[in-house]
């Protein structure tokens, strides 16, 4: 069964990636099926001189219904292409329409059971807007798509095993502890719980919460939210021994005590964020947990200002296409 | 010329690094002296096995009437001692106290151009508050000893060469906005130049600063502080070429970008001691800069759930009395 991967933007580096991490990928139990534009992948390959064998189809059905496809050839849908030139690290309207599509396109194609997940190269939020559309990113987009209201937004780095779940996303700083306040913290943990379970085969997971104030507030003396949203929120996990916290941050991470958790809850974007593109550095992925389809994407945007250039790293893709197939299997297991 | 090894609590790991770091810091340019308990340095001396030749004295001026102390021989000046037994992992009224009058010798003697600096082993919030003391800790001790109104807290790790400066510091969460919107920008600007200037000797220091919402709002569309307070608050310093930002905290951050600067201005306490305690481990360092005394200290607590074991790391008190000591010498350059 093939698993998608989405082309992104391609004014970015996202087929140049593409088109390293299948050199490097090797065969998995998955094979990767782009969704996007033949044509952009030929321009990089030739640009760049990534030479491969590429096979434009129309639909799953072309590709299915054709004799076995060679091994080494990479099969792309063609859901939409330019109608002029490629231009590396220009934003155009036409890049974020084949940006969406293919996010679309693929899916669609999961949630039929047609092809078991997807890996999604970086979109330009500029470009798809001039090209119309309303959400703002991946996750947002695949809510709407699959209904669901509230997906998970985490993030793993393989190499240090650090695993981060995000309480608020993108949402302004001053606007986080009323956030907290009014979401249902125990329903979170619940649902994270059940994507660590069904996700990566972690039979009891083991959660750590950060406080949301500096030293956790140091029992009250810098804010109040650890004693009474944070802690309360979570009793019933911290009486079953599921979830631990609220730690102060800053200490959680300096002495490494993530390594004792399966994930770790930040209240806010760059709480999870920071330390985690420390540690990850080039091989972090962002997994959107809690949708009946499989997503991942490498953590880094479209890279513009070296687009077309022939040095952006495949490392997070490869990593984000591991994980992916991982988690389609780990799902597997359990049906 | 000495510098001061205040002790810190003496129930906690700060006479055990001192110990350890004497016996690895060899003699640098400036010897240095400790200021609290003999009896608690003989105490963890004899009871962890770290034979060291100490030589305890009323005050400095016995120390120099004195004929001259030989090579390896660690002068303290006794300036409480405990009436009891030495209880690690205890707080205790005596140990606050002795913890407070330890700094406020050390930094009378500083500010009296007696010796060169002082490095300060870790206090206890609690034991210093059972103590009577109203500061909540050195930073906030010393501003009010030096009458300087707002030092600043700097963090750097001699490794990763990091040097992080905090624009807000131990206040709750939800208050930095405010904060940030009602400080002088320019002026915290400027006091860092200095510090930096005098301090790290550094001729004309470059400045990064981070953005307060997630993706410095990324334009505007998650949260206002980037664009309303942050960018008019240093602009002439972008102009001048001294300052860039404001950042996106978490690329920033990924991209190892710090590399590029002096110094990093995080807007809040986790914002920079996140990246920082990751990237710096165990050698992070503690500096007050902006204080007509020289202050650094290591970048961690008392210890208590390990004092008197034998277990605790000299490593960020050694670069701190390194550190102390490359201040000292680049400020007595500049008289």
């Amino acid at each position: 069964m093939y698993t998608a991967w989405t082309i992104g933007d391609i004014h970015g580096i996202g087929p140049e990636i593409i088109l390293k991490s299948y050199r490097r990928f090797g065969t998995g139990t998955s094979r990767p099926l782009v969704f996007g534009s033949e044509k952009a992948l030929r321009f990089y390959s030739q640009k760049l001189g990534i030479e491969t064998d590429i096979a434009a189809f129309e639909t799953l059905a072309d590709i299915e219904s054709a004799s076995e496809l060679p091994e080494g050839v990479l099969p792309v849908i063609s859901t939409v292409e330019p109608a002029g030139s490629i231009q590396p690290g220009v934003i155009t309207a036409e890049a974020g329409r084949i940006a969406m599509r293919s996010i679309e396109t693929a899916a669609r194609h999961c949630l039929e059971g047609k092809i078991r997940g997807m890996v999604t190269a970086p979109i330009h939020k500029e470009a798809i807007a001039l090209a119309g559309s309303t959400t703002i990113g991946h996750t947002d987009c695949l809510a709407e798509l699959c209904d669901v209201p509230d997906p998970i937004m985490l993030f793993h780095d393989p190499a240090s095993m650090l695993t981060v779940a995000l309480a608020t996303i993108h949402i302004p700083y001053a606007t986080v502890p009323n956030m907290i306040r009014s979401m249902d913290l125990g329903d979170f943990l619940d649902r994270l719980s059940r994507s660590l379970q069904t996700d990566f085969g972690i039979a009891s997971p083991r959660l750590a919460l950060l406080g949301l104030n500096p030293h956790a507030s140091d029992g009250g003396v810098m804010g109040t939210e650890e004693e009474t949203v944070i802690t309360p929120g979570i009793q019933q996990f911290s009486e079953e021994g599921i979830a631990e916290g609220p730690f102060p941050a800053d200490g959680f991470f300096g002495a490494r005590r993530y390594r004792d958790y399966d994930a770790v809850v930040a209240m806010y974007h760059d709480q999870g964020l920071l330390p985690f593109k420390v540690l990850a550095f080039e091989r972090g992925v962002n997994v959107t947990t809690g949708l009946p389809i499989v997503r991942t994407s490498p953590d880094h945007g479209t890279g513009f200002d070296i687009a077309g250039q022939g040095k952006a790293s495949a490392e997070s893709f490869i990593e984000a296409a591991r994980l992916a197939e991982r988690i389609a299997e780990n799902r597997g297991k359990r049906q």
